[in-house]
């Protein structure tokens, strides 16, 4: 079912120190910070040849990675977004299997419809599907 | 720099059922997991189209993620994996630029030298460099 590591989401405290290191000492392929104010984040896309890391940081006051972040104040590695093909087909198989799945697909910041899985029920980590 | 993600690293208490949870509700490519004694894990690979997943369980009494599964007892993801062209090069060069690393290279668990880097210098997240 579950198709590429379309990225991995790394909540930072400070994103344009993030973005500079990336782009400075990994010598990473870093585009400007976008405002995702539907989604409560700035992000720094970095493109690696194969997959991309998104940089995360909160953006108003009610930001879905505020409170990660007052946990992990150094930032720390938030989520992974596997892409599927069919997203309602990949819900309707999680909840037959028991997983928890947190809410509707609703439409991403890639504006393409996703669903967020429940960490306790994947290994600790929090699992982003995307349509891809 | 840094080239492909290699793997994204997911530390679990029970790798059987976490290696189930990929192969069924996930649906994804699992391969029957590899006791690596050198390095302390027992690893089950997650190939995916475009990188690869890496489920980790201690081996032996002196696993390098013993700790982290103490302090995590569900899991969690644990270390990302660039590939770099020259591990001494790359290795020369964030040093230079002041980021701790983690001792000198050494050979990973897939035969190929490595470096860690220090999580607090890097939004909180361990990375490895693998020399591709």
């Amino acid at each position: 079912m579950i198709g590429r590591l379309n990225h991995v989401a790394i909540a930072v405290p400070d994103l344009a120190a993030a973005a500079a290191q990336y782009a400075g000492a990994l010598g990473a392929d870093v585009a400007p910070p976008q405002d995702e104010p539907a989604h409560g984040v700035t992000v720094v896309f970095i493109t690696l040849p194969n997959t991309k890391i998104e940089l995360l940081t909160p953006l108003g006051d009610k930001s879905p990675i505020a409170g990660f972040l007052e946990k992990n104040p150094s930032g720390g590695i938030h989520h992974i977004c596997y892409e599927v093909v069919d997203i309602q087909a990949a819900r309707a198989k999680l909840v037959a299997e028991g997983a928890r799945v947190l809410g509707e697909p609703r439409i991403g910041a890639h504006g393409k419809p996703v669903i967020f899985l429940h960490p306790k029920d994947f290994n600790g980590t929090l699992i982003e599907l995307e349509q891809a």
